[in-house]
Formats: C-alpha cells, structure tokens, sequence
C-alpha cells in the first residue's frame, strides 16, 4: 500500500508543517531580517547540497526580485582548492540543509563565523553542527523525516526564504498571502488520485527533461531530483532560455518534456516556449494554472489553485512530488530506500 | 571530409586564439585589476548563457581559489520579475557573451553602468551592444566563429578569465604558467585520432553523464552542451559529490560516465568516485594525466600534458570537443549546423 509509505505521509504532511514553520519562526525570522538591515547586507552567499540547493536556487530568485539582494551558490568544495580565504565579511553566509551534518556546508559557514560576517542555518536539526557554527538558526519544524527523498523538508525550507525575503519587506500584504500556503497546498494534495491514475504512462519512460523558469527554476531542479532519486529516469532540468541555447537539439518525436508554468509574468514566454516544443513533436506534460497553457500540452496537470508567482514554486513542486512518487511505485521500486543513496551524504 | 567542417578547423585553431589574447590583451586585463583593486570588490555577478556561462562557472572558481572573491552567476531572466532594482553597486558586473548580442545580457550590463558598478564584457565583438555598454571590454580574438557549436571561443574565454585572476595576484609564477597555455593545447590537440577512433563505441549511446569537481565543473558543463548540441545525446553534467546526493541511482551496468580528472587536490575523490561507479559497472571514459584514474577505467583518454589545476579546465575539454564532433560525425550529423540551433539566441 503506497499510502503506508514514508514518503506518501511525508508528502501529506506539508501542510501542517508549513503551518508550524508559519507559526513558530517569525521571530527567529525577524532576527535574522534585523541583522540583515542593520550591517546594510547587499549578497547572501549560501551553501546547500541536493534538494537543500534546489531551495538556494528560489532564493536567488526570491531574494533578486523582492529584494534586490544578489545571491551567490557557494561551491563547499571549493574550500580544498582556496589559496585565498574567501571574503565573506559583507555577505549574510546563510546555510541549508535538512539534517544539518554535512561536513562541507558546515565547513563553509565555520570560515564565515570566523570573518566576523553574519551567518544563519536553516535547517531541521537543532542540535547539529551547522545550527551549533550558526549565529542565527531557523527551524524547519518538519519533524523527522524517514524517506530518503525529500519532500516536507523542501517546501519547509521555501517557506523559510518566503519568510525571510517578505520580513525584509516588512510588506503587510505579502504576509498575508505566505500564510495562505498551507491551504494552498492542502488543496493541490487533491490531485493525488489524478497522478496516481497518469504515472503508468510514463512507465517505459528512460529520459526526460523538466523545465522551469523565474521562481520555477528551482521546482525544475527539485521535481528532476526527485524523478532521478525515485525512478532512476535520466532527467534534465533546463530554463526554457538555456534550453533553446542548444539543447533543444535533442528533442526527438515523443520526447517527454515537463514543464512548470504557474501564472506570472513569464507565462507568454512559457506558451511560446510550448509552441516550439510541440513543432518538435515533443510529448508535454505541463504544471499550470494557465488555461492557454493546459490547453495545448498532452498531459495537463491543472493545479486547483493559483496563488502569486513569487509563492507558486511551494505550489507546483507538490504534484511534482506525487508524480516521482507513483512513478516509482509504478516501476515496483522501494519508494522510501532508493537503491544507492543514503539519508545524509557526507561530502567533503 | 571532417578535416573540412568549421568546427574541425576552428577546434584545431585554439593554439593560435589563446597565444593572441595572451598577447594582445595585456593591458586590458590589467586596467580591469586595477579598477577591482581600487573599489575594493569582493564579489562579482556575471552575465552570461550556453558556453559563455560555463566560462563562467570556470570564474566562480578561480576567483574564488586564487583572489578570494564570491562569483554570482547572475540570473539576466530575473530582470522580468524585479519588483527591486538589483544593487550592483559594490560589485563588478561582467557580461560574457561570444556574439556580445543577448539582450537579457546587455540589460544587465546596462542597469549596472546606471547604478556606477565597475562593469567588464569578454566578447568576440567589439562594435556589439554589449561591448559598447561595459566600462572595460575584453576580446577574445578568436576571429569569427562559423560552426555553431562554440569551442575557440570558450578557451578564449577561459583565458581571459584566467588573465584576470592572475593580474590581480600580480603574481609572475602563475603567470609564466598561463604564457605555457598555447602551446600545451597544441599538445593535446594530438590525441585527434586516438579520439576519432574511440567515438564509433558510442554511436548508440541515448544517454551519459559528465562528471567533473572544482575547476574542472565548468569542464563538465561544457563537454555536455557540446555532446547535446553536436550528437542529441541526452547528457547530464554533473559534480562527484552532487552525483552522490541522488543520481547515482540511476546508474546501471554499461552506463557511460565521462570523467574529467586531470591531476589536482581532487585526485583522490576523483579515484573514490570512479571506483564507487565501477561497483556499479557503469563503462568509465576519463579525461586524466594521472595513471591511477587510467588505469581503473574502460577508455582512458590520456592527456598528453600536465598542467596547474586552475588551468586544467584550458586543456581538459579539448578531447571533450573532439569527441562531441567525431562522435556527431560517426553518426552523420552536420557537425558545423546541428538542428534546431542559431548562432545568437535571442532570449529576453
């Protein structure tokens, strides 16, 4: 019974969590927004891994759009080849990570630490080592999580950045609409039945790619993780931009494409975008609101509701969850002990 | 006749491209440090898509290894969804671009120089836009680039990066180093034939991976927009420790796996990694001068010369392009005009 697993639970478990993250961080939120104002901090520079990247990559956009503060992915690795101390002084380090105990996230914000700048974790584990090296800590409130893929642990970590990004606005009506997600993804959960029905199409599947842009940049990476971890397809996730840059030259008859088009400004180029894909005769699968949009794909994944751009990737990462979900189910695969892999990767 | 195509003799022109701009841009590069060294920046946002941004990727490294700077790869997209202006101010903003066209590139160089950032452009084109919006432009004189597939200009690239980095250490060692360049690409551009000779094996290859850590990400980046644009193989780039966060388990016997593993701190995680992909036969090509990673895989690609790390990433993708083209050619593609690509892709 799939509804036994971790990982359909966990999945299920989004909203609540989100409403405890809601609930429970404001002010360690508040904090960390204050420290920001108050050294006058114009680039966060964070260090993530695997899903936890995916969550860095909204950042970068969140961040861009509502506050102007540019973002930089730290490469940990990077710190076996520094000649140079990186200068962090006038950055906020800010590190990501579900279990908190990865060496080279930690080892990144313990240089920072030192430098003096302002360092934050974000993270489900309160007494790890990166909540410990961190000055500022907020909580995921996801409670354990028992899938090796993770699901409520990312959209814990959106709602983090959602949270820091709109105190640093101190915007009133942007608040508002963050503490509607949780019925927001409530809702989507309903298309659980629908997905479970569509995930058998895709049995035979070997290769896909998964596209997004803007906000939905990083449900790409997540949704492509997610379907790598748990069916073992190969999947690429692209912008639509850097797709037509060259990779556009794979598309062959039939091509699974998923595409993640949420209401908002990018919409028209997303549909364009569609067009040319569909001239390739590529198969498209679109996550959407957008009635142009589900109009013209095969496989059209109608989200119940639609909530503002800057929040959609809380939104749309959700039936993107259930998809690699049933797929794997559908391939006879353990969804919660994927072959190979281990809850926490200890990379250096 | 491949000997015939553009792409064959611009591959094979990279010696002479990277001796001139080691030559003729000199000054340039210097005026560029100088300016960093006087606002005293310790971060930089570049601007850039396809080939030009795994240049970039080469960037964030090296700055950050040899000079301690943060690299931020900006995201030029983001500008559509701006609600506030990015602050540049304390940053310098540098737009890579071969064609120097991309609007969405220009518009970030242009809100940069009206907000007074220090701003640079790396491009083929001195009379484009981007050339006429930057501050300090330098040129990759690589002459013009006819196949549509980048290479010459990528190394030119590389170098100009690497000019920079070295210009702002003012360091004579690294840059008698960097003056060795030409000719050591010259070196490996003689592993043609033994390359020619390897690409048949692959001529039924759907899908791969390309996997390569520190400098040499950009590396691995790079090599798989070649194979995606030149071959419509289904290619994924990724970073060991990445790989190791989840894809892996896609990793089947027989699957390919290219690793770029030149001598460097990264050689034993390199050797770990190969062996842990082995365990799960994947077939192993490495790009590598270190006998231990040759020895242990299916097809070593030997390179001939031994480099610096942080110029490795110069003589690395050089058998990477002339698999991506032999590889195209075995399979009777059009090596000079893959489907569905131009030269300049106008995305906004």
């Amino acid at each position: 019974m799939i509804e036994n697993t971790y990982l359909y639970q966990e999945i299920h478990q989004q909203p609540g969590v989100l409403a405890k993250i809601l609930k429970f961080e404001d002010q360690n939120i508040q904090d960390l927004a204050a420290a920001i104002q108050k050294r006058r901090i114009t680039h966060i520079v964070i260090a993530a891994r695997g899903t936890s990247d995916n969550a860095a990559r909204y950042a970068k956009y969140l961040f861009g759009a509502l506050n102007g503060i540019t973002v930089a992915l730290a490469t940990p690795s990077l710190f076996s080849l520094y000649q140079q101390p990186p200068q962090f002084q006038d950055a906020l380090v800010l590190g990501i990570s579900q279990s908190g105990q990865s060496p080279d996230i930690v080892s990144v914000l313990r240089a920072a630490r030192e430098q003096g700048a302002l360092t934050g974790a974000i993270t489900n584990s309160a007494d790890s080592p990166l909540a410990q090296t961190s000055e500022h800590v907020i909580h995921l409130h996801a409670g354990q999580e028992r899938s090796i893929a993770a699901t409520k642990t990312y959209t814990s970590e959106l709602a983090a950045i959602a949270m820091l990004s709109v105190a640093l606005r101190a915007d009133a009506g942007l608040k508002s609409e963050l503490a509607k997600i949780p019925d927001r993804v409530s809702k989507t959960l309903a298309l659980d039945p629908e997905i479970h029905q569509i995930a058998a199409r895709y049995r035979y599947m070997k290769v896909c790619v998964v596209v997004g842009r803007g906000y939905n940049y990083a449900t790409a990476f997540e949704l492509a993780l997610k379907l790598k971890e748990l069916t073992y397809t190969v999947v690429e996730p692209y912008s639509s931009a850097d797709f037509l840059h060259g990779p556009v030259a794979m598309i062959e008859p039939g091509f699974p494409v998923i595409v993640i088009a949420p209401e908002g400004v990018l919409t028209p180029e997303m549909a364009d975008f569609i067009s040319t894909i569909k001239k390739r005769s590529a198969e498209v699968i679109a996550i959407s609101d957008v009635p142009a949009i589900l109009n013209q794909v095969r496989i059209p994944l109608k989200l119940p509701v639609s909530v503002p751009e800057w929040l959609s990737p809380l939104i749309s990462i959700v039936p993107g969850q259930m998809l690699a979900m049933y797929l794997a189910h559908e391939r006879n695969f353990d969804v919660d002990q994927p072959r190979a892999l281990h809850k926490v990767t200890e990379t250096n």
